[in-house]
């Protein structure tokens, strides 16, 4: 039988010599049990456990509670132990709390719960890569060699584990971002990251893409953080004159910008865009805050340009490897400057102190060996490959009024649907269908400026794709005009 | 050679029908090249670039390329690849950009730095347990031991991998917490569970322990929370007066307590107190966060007594396999209940998404084949042991007004000194003498109303702390009084 939790003594040391007697520790105890009566019927702790607690030999406090029970305080219920005498007969066995502590008053961020889906459902619209391209067996054996070499794992670095910051710098730097080591922090994934900048901001205002990454605009209005909108349209590019307008407006101290495969258009920046935006960020005063999560996903992606070398490094910029290596390995950086990183260091520390070390070794060891570079192209070339298959896909299916960007390569388009279709319907009857779509209007500040789907091709094999294309296709062809 | 960046072009497929014909796309670049004469003097893209992006063969691009070239807008240098023709005969291989962009303006969290140390300094308030005595080896084991079974290793449980909830749930209820896998969050350590509650709050006033644990007080200040200390003497436990006179005047909405092991005292609440605060609940009617991270340090602990399970679900209970099982392994929980458990994941997915699979499914693993039970019955009688020898230590070595707490096993206790040292001044000669102490000042709010030092008897083994406490005994023999 289990036994009951046992009371536990405070005793005030000022009150008595170093060395307890055990008629000073009986006459402590009664005193508790007499000024807080709802402890009656209560079990006392072993003598052992109270041994420890008062450095003193087991006799004395054996003698103690000799005393104890000689008084009539104490008395022992056999093997269940030795129990305070309570003046009600029918004792119970933890102390009596006269109702139930109240709730903590707490506040429910506002998101969307995710589509509910069964495991045979198709996502049509999954930015993550299809698991089966993913170097699971890989990252497996490099978990394996890092756990048999000794070494230290007890300490973990705040900032994260330093070789691994060395390679990732010396990766930004074959890409003409110049970072040391010094001024990369590892962060759990790109969400992390973007928590700790958008929490760390002096003034909180921050722009970017609208429609924009449905949980970064959730997770602003969690951190107290106003957001700005700059209408994005991914057939159309930016419009020079309305970013402008906007910015000059509302003087945001920051624009998150996700220049590759924009979530959820899939737009990519133009050289053109980009370095408008870096002009405007001398005009108008703010600093930037780069996500690149998708150009690693490009095939000739080591000669994209980012905002991050084109405008120096004031540009915090922001990446990860869970996408194309590994969802649940959670890791991603962030690559700041001198004046920058400490606070970066010092917000993370708050927040959760640091990464598990052993996925810092196992992440450097997998890319030391030069496994990453070669998952990459191989990658790279498959999401060719899928790109190509949607498109021939979509041309061939697609009604003559539906449009599509044309991303050239990585994970997601934007499939544009003519304004006779009601999108909410589409996804309904999508979904009857074994398809699931993701409805990106809560990515958009206010009416919707575009009227369509996130498609992602990076997730789905060949069959599927044509299985889910199909389907739509059936539902665009069939379904009443709004 | 290492080939520059190459100019991004943004295509607007509005203003083109689906097949892109080479002379639509030579006069699309063309335009975008005159609209932005920054650009001039840049790489164009590949042809393999190109072709992808737009979902049209080789030939058309090149043919787009020829047409761009016999036009004088774009022209090929050699093995450098193709370049804007620019009207400046000294190109730059990069878009030009006016000067650098301004940094994000970044608020820095206030917190004390550690003490710097070097690797053969004693640490002699060390809270870590000595990692010498952690099962490294056998983490290992489990590590390599999941990594060989296949299984879903894309995708993660944003609560928390299920059956490693599974097994901590079991494993509270075995200590009268009654909770379910479903009413558990797993978070990285106790730091982010902290972080998660605090930044959740409807009403940002809590109430802690002071002297607080440090870092948790910084959080509050980071997180824009009102902080109330409530004073605790280890010597004497709390002032009930004191208490709730505060607690009455500033109406705190969540009382934030470490139950046992409180950081930086080494306090642990008693019965009385434990019970006190619970009536206090319903009467000032605020919410409790328990965080329990000491009593899996004593022995016998699984018959100590939590407010969790004194007072039902709707306290927050929080604890972490970080300290006892090994730091950097991140690993932590809280246990809520079916109101408050939605709120807290969705605060997570805000802040971090989730944590690396690898290692949940590893920590279920270690707890699952009953290593974790063997190995805290391990440290609990090697702390025992660790705990008894430094208080033989103190009596033998210490001057006879200098105190300390007797908390009973763990891994901290409190020295307190005559008001005669100075305690800056003893940490710095400590230091001169190869030995690191904190100084808990800044745990305090307001003027300190203990004067003394925390001692970690977990981290240091029996020569370590000989040494250690001989240093300062040796200091406070000799020191000047203030």
């Amino acid at each position: 039988m289990k036994k009951a939790p046992y009371l536990q003594f405070s005793f005030r040391s000022s009150q008595f010599d170093r060395k307890l007697s055990s008629m000073k520790i009986a006459v402590l105890m009664k005193e508790q049990l007499q000024n807080h009566r709802e402890l009656s019927a209560c079990r006392i702790p072993p003598v052992r456990v109270l041994a420890h607690q008062l450095g003193v030999s087991k006799n004395t406090i054996q003698a103690a509670y000799d005393e104890l029970k000689a008084q009539g305080v104490i008395e022992s219920h056999g093997r269940q132990g030795l129990f305070v005498c309570s003046p009600d007969p029918a004792f119970s066995i933890s102390p009596v709390v006269h109702g139930k502590a109240p709730a903590p008053q707490l506040v429910c961020p506002k998101i969307v719960a995710s589509a509910e889906s069964n495991l045979r459902d198709i996502p049509l619209s999954n930015v993550f890569l299809d698991p089966a391209i993913l170097p699971i067996d890989k990252i497996n054996e490099c978990f394996r060699s890092v756990t048999r070499n000794s070494g230290d794992q007890a300490s973990y670095d705040i900032q994260g584990y330093k070789p691994l910051r060395e390679i990732i710098a010396k990766r930004l730097r074959q890409r003409g971002i110049e970072v040391g080591a010094d001024h990369i922090m590892l962060t759990n994934g790109s969400q992390s990251a973007l928590d700790i900048v958008s929490r760390s901001l002096q003034s909180k205002i921050i722009a970017t893409e609208n429609p924009a990454y449905y949980l970064g605009k959730a997770l602003f209005d969690f951190n107290q953080v106003t957001s700005i909108g700059l209408p994005i349209n991914p057939f159309e590019g930016i419009s020079f004159d309305r970013w402008e307008k906007l910015i000059g407006e509302h003087r945001p101290k920051l624009l998150y910008l996700t220049t590759n495969y924009q979530n959820p258009t899939g737009y990519s920046y133009s050289s053109a865009e980009l370095n408008k935006i870096l002009e405007w960020s001398i005009q108008y005063d703010f600093g930037i805050l780069e996500d690149d999560w998708g150009s690693d996903m490009l095939s000739f992606s080591e000669f994209r340009p980012s905002l991050r070398s084109l405008g120096g490094d004031n540009i915090l910029y922001m990446n990860s490897f869970t996408k194309k290596l590994l969802p649940s390995l959670r890791v991603g950086y962030i690559a700041a400057n001198a004046a920058s990183i400490s606070t970066l260091v010092a917000a993370k520390r708050m927040s959760s102190i640091a990464l598990p070390l052993l996925v810092e070794k196992t992440l450097f060891e997998f890319i030391d060996r030069g496994y990453y570079d070669t998952h990459l192209k191989f990658i790279q070339s498959e999401l060719d490959r899928r790109y190509q298959n949607c498109l021939n896909l979509l041309s061939e299916l697609m009604p003559e009024d539906v449009k599509w960007t044309t991303p050239g390569g990585g994970p997601i388009l934007w499939l544009e649907l003519p304004m006779r279709f009601s999108v909410p319907a589409i996804i309904e009857k999508l979904k009857s269908q074994g398809v699931v779509a993701s409805d990106s209007s809560t990515a958009f500040f206010g009416t919707p400026h575009l009227h369509g789907l996130r498609i992602g091709y990076a997730y789905l094999n060949k069959s599927s794709m044509r299985t889910a294309l199909e389907r739509l296709a059936v539902i665009l062809n069939n379904l009443e005009p709004i």
